[in-house]
């Protein structure tokens, strides 16, 4: 699956840009974005919320405050960690896990597709 | 024409809500967005770049700056005033300018129709 490593959107046109960012929110507010989705796929990669937190240049704190959020606003955990506590020997990407990554990275694929379509359809022009 | 009057456009699917900001970028950065065109409109409805940065809480310099930085990246302005100078006796869109609103209405409409359309095709459960 192709990697989402840009935070914003955009489709040039005739020296303009379209710009864009999209996120999912849930019952408590931010729910799926850029940096929740990257931090996913890293846990993926590394089996483990501290390596992915490293990764990143994210606190471990953070990480897990993220992991929390979406676990609380999901039907069933993103997030299964092997000793289930914060200390934990491991994390992995449940079956619902994979299908937000994947959902997101739709959205994203969408609206990239959206933000080019625009460009070429508006014509601006500039100095 | 329909007053821009949010900042986020969203689309609700199941309790989770589709979010997302677009804008258009230039040759110096930001262009239009939703503050800058509702400063335009403003400016339509007053006819005045401070009465306009007044009725947005904005400082008359502030204003200024914004409607400099659209003027310089447009071929030709957006904004003109009376006196051509800051205490100028009043401001008004050119035909560029009303351009750029309409321009910028019509990205904000179909973004808001993409998010529609994207949270009534995905489906994501909620617990």
């Amino acid at each position: 699956m192709k990697k989402i490593n840009q935070c914003v959107s955009k489709a040039e046109c005739r020296g303009y840009n379209f710009m864009g960012r999209i996120w999912i929110e849930g019952k408590d507010g931010a729910f799926l974005g850029y940096g929740r989705v990257l931090l996913l796929e890293r846990i993926r990669q590394y089996g483990s919320i501290s390596e992915a937190a490293r990764s990143l240049d994210m606190s471990y704190r953070h990480a897990w405050e993220l992991v929390e959020s979406m676990n609380n606003q999901s039907t069933s955990p993103l997030v299964e960690t092997a000793t289930g506590g914060k200390g934990g020997g491991g994390a992995r990407l449940t079956a619902d896990g994979e299908r937000a990554v994947k959902l997101f990275q739709e959205f994203h694929d969408d609206f990239q597709d959206f933000l080019i379509k625009k460009s070429k359809q508006i014509k601006f022009r500039k100095r």
